[in-house]
């Protein structure tokens, strides 16, 4: 008799984003009069830069003959695409990574969910709190979480690192000592970021501890500030204890087209065996690359004309940003983030849960956000709003909230 | 301290087509006048149907409009394609599956290796032999296949069905009760099939048992002959004991494309607990859908157009297939497969093994197959050529192995 995988009973509802459609789906089922703006899911609305869309119609082209035709792709993605990553993401930031340390993948969800494969069940997680569902839930399923405690809404055997307003939105070195760090910045949910001496201060734990680092760094081209770093290997050390996530979704609009990366620095090790050699291992198995199409739509950010038109999209959005922090504050709310990610996070008024001031503001403004406890206890009281919308949107979402 | 999953240390060597890939390149580089030709890896080599190129370029125009812009994509992937999925592959043949039974992926190979994750470690799962590696390395990466004993070429956990000559290919009912059954028919790599009759009673012993079907329908669009069934839900009680997994890669040229299916239905339950949830829940949180470009493609298949030209393609392909099988058969080569399915099976002469048939294949035709043990201990004395070279490509290859 077969034997499903048990662990996927212990979690608890569905996947945060599966809840908040549901309940959009059926306000507006039930109200099709209604004119919804969503700041809610981090799914962004600008249309694909015109180099991109041009990149892929010749990529589409190549399709159609013979003689250009492209089957599978290699395990670890094109190397035009990687080298461009080499080159632009990385060493033009200082940083050495090779090109068979990029894996080419179909986004940043994937990755980050899967790069548990290649770990044992017996590891230990800290996790921001908030924190994105994905990283929590992924070890949930692979039995890494111990057993949900509705009541506390955390799991027994995560160590979750509160960042609150007392922290500056910011996780602090945890008491007791993690096998894998989960770090996301800029930082989804909270728009917090924190400095390179800071996220050195995380390597060189890291390192000392014996912990690996997963750093999600989905939202780096939205950094404003000088002293933010980009990418992790920025810092010393961080290539013997880091695994970095890259995503297109958000800087590029890739969202709906599904492209991303993961970087496995071969000086990451235990014992003999190097990490990367697993993630390729996983990689080419368990994986059969990303469409040629999508990954030559990949390779036109990088050029001039791919680098200058997404700046002018992350900068459409950063407005959006900027909008929606300095008006609420102006109408008394508490914000933070906004100014190197595209996520305000927002303080609750009236002490309302986080979940009452999502169905406040569906019902009564029309306007989807996300709650702030859906991403962990701490986030409890605080309320999520994107930067993704059109600016129009945007401006009538937040005359909305105002007239609250 | 971290700790890896040790469970990736017991496979042997690499991913058998990454190993073939490396020596090909090896050769190629220390013989760069030689023509090398591939009826190795089942890459194929048609390009894309005009209708589906056509439809990718609107899409990609859909893509370039701030109003028809897509960004993520519903989580079961787009209903345009999932319905086209339901009339086509199953309703046409009288197969009830509904249109949330079905799961929208990047290809049958994630699938098959992340269909694991529902299950828990201790199963014990029974494959052919020969058998496609994907299968049996993913269930070693999740530990569930013991370890492995080089000397045999198995893994002490794992129930194998020899699939030989004395069985015309086909696995018969294991002695040993298995709780997951892999079943591929057209069958990768032996190109075998077995009828619909023969179907059931694999059917009718995993409801007996308590047993889930892995069924890998990837090739079922070569199929010729009547009594074969296209999906195992043609037969009675499937859907309360098997999965599909259904690809494009083949029958549309779709393998540097990426698109793909899984088919969970609901009767398929443990206790009160339905697959089709668990999968739900693993696709939403670990995956965030096919691209809508390529989604699009998809939908192109199964216009009146699209099935006319991947009908062609198909067409083209097994005239390959019949070419191989009869040509190596009036040279005195023992062959099976190439009816329906792409794949030929070849006897390797005066008791060769399989790598040293492809080493003088590779040597003194330049031509590159795929050796039989690399699927599994059956396989030895076995090799695989594919039908998807060009006409004048195979018929040359053929040639040259003639004159061997």
């Amino acid at each position: 008799m077969f034997k499903i995988n048990d662990n996927y009973l212990k979690l608890p509802g569905s996947y945060l984003f599966s809840t908040i459609g549901k309940k959009v789906r059926e306000y507006k089922a039930a109200n099709p009069d209604r004119n919804v703006i969503s700041l809610g899911i981090g799914d962004v609305t600008l249309p694909l830069a015109p180099t991109v869309i041009e990149a892929m119609h010749g990529a589409v082209d190549e399709m159609a003959s013979a003689d250009t035709f492209k089957g599978y792709a290699p395990d670890l993605g094109y190397e035009f695409l990687r080298q461009a990553i080499v080159d632009n993401d990385y060493k033009a930031r200082g940083a050495d990574i090779a090109i068979d340390e990029i894996f080419v993948s179909d986004g940043a969800k994937s990755d980050s969910g899967n790069i548990g494969d290649i770990f044992s069940v017996d590891n230990k997680i800290a996790v921001c709190d908030p924190v994105y569902p994905v990283y929590v839930d992924t070890n949930a399923m692979a039995g890494r979480t111990g057993d949900y405690i509705e009541a506390e809404q955390k799991w027994s055997n995560v160590i979750y690192m509160p960042c609150t307003a007392a922290t500056n939105f910011a996780p602090e070195i945890p008491k007791e000592t993690p096998d894998i760090i989960y770090l996301c910045f800029p930082n989804n949910p909270t728009g917090s970021t924190i400095t390179k001496d800071e996220l050195q201060k995380w390597v060189d734990y890291a390192l000392k501890v014996g912990a690996v680092i997963i750093y999600d760094a989905a939202y780096e081209a939205y950094i404003s500030e000088d002293d933010v770093p980009h990418s992790i290997y920025e810092c010393e050390g961080a290539k013997a204890c880091a695994i970095e996530i890259r995503s297109y979704s958000k800087n590029a609009g890739f969202t709906g087209t599904r492209l991303g990366y993961t970087v496995v620095p071969k000086e990451l090790k235990s014992g003999e065996t190097t990490l990367n050699s697993l993630w390729a291992r996983r990689h080419g198995t368990k994986f059969n690359g990303a469409p040629y199409i999508i990954q030559k739509a990949g390779a036109a950010i990088y050029t001039e004309e791919g680098k200058k038109q997404t700046k002018e999209m992350v900068g459409y959005y950063m407005q959006n940003a900027k909008y929606i922090r300095d008006e609420l504050a102006a109408a008394g709310y508490t914000v933070s983030g906004g100014v190197n990610a595209p996520y305000i996070w927002l303080k609750t008024p009236d002490n309302m849960t986080s979940w009452q001031f999502f169905d406040n503001l569906l019902e009564n403004a029309n306007v989807v956000g996300t709650p702030g406890s859906g991403f962990g206890p701490s986030g409890e009281g605080y309320f999520r709003l994107t930067a993704f919308g059109s600016h129009e949107n945007t401006k009538e979402a937040i005359e909305r909230i105002k007239r609250l």
